[in-house]
């Protein structure tokens, strides 16, 4: 079974070959595709929006089935569907990004670690009643990644 | 531009024809394929995952580009890219569901919306750092929503 997509539209930031310290606080544009402007109609009501995009930059045959997050030795060795590496079998980033303002077909967001020109698939709003879990528990190696310089 | 992406493995939960009323307290079990089993490894370890699927029965000629929220008319007619109909560009569905046990390649989780037999298209680790936005602001009309019986 094949499934096809198609963009929507194109992520526009300074990311030109790798996503840098800090990429959390850069602003990015999402410029969608004129056709699903109209579509747009009342994101910028939300704080907070979903954004699902293409690593189109990620080659597809260099998969591991398990890895160290973020290629730390000192973490365990975990499966891919564990982390949130870029090297995934259909290789989809998904971002909560922060929304700053909408001007026709152009959003304009924060926190989206995506390079530049990476398709957009779908926008959808962030619903705090389903997407955000208080207490959500995770390992301890995901404590230790979060205290490394 | 086209993209392809093949299921790394199906959802199996009651609903055969429709989502109801209370889907979010139902068992499902994510069947992920056999190649991508040893891929899962660690996961049980998160309270809860993102999980992307295809939601393969909407028919993809049949997109507004206004609705209103859940088909109710006293709701402002906003963007689809404002909700969370199935009926988009790329029907991409996304839950954050809540792991209760892993056997091998079988997640069995709660909380996912979609229908039995869903093709799976990702599964991620839920991180709360970037994925729980504590005090994300939504229309009024979410509430609204929420609200009803």
């Amino acid at each position: 079974m094949t499934i096809e997509l198609s963009p929507i539209g194109v992520i526009k930031n300074p990311f030109r070959d790798r996503i840098p310290k800090g990429w959390e606080t850069v602003e990015a544009r999402i410029v969608v595709n004129d056709e699903w402007a109209d579509a747009l109609h009342g994101v910028e009501e939300f704080s907070h929006l979903i954004v699902l995009f293409w690593l189109d930059r990620i080659p597809r045959d260099s998969i591991l089935m398990r890895l160290h997050p973020q290629g730390c030795e000192e973490l365990p060795l975990v499966g891919l569907f564990a982390t949130r590496t870029p090297c995934r079998p259909n290789p989809i980033g998904m971002q909560v990004v922060e929304v700053l303002n909408r001007s026709a077909n152009v959003l304009t967001v924060r926190h989206i670690d995506a390079l530049n020109d990476s398709p957009v698939l779908d926008i959808k709003p962030y619903l705090p009643r389903g997407d955000c879990v208080r207490g959500a528990v995770t390992p301890q190696w995901v404590t230790q990644l979060a205290k490394r310089p």
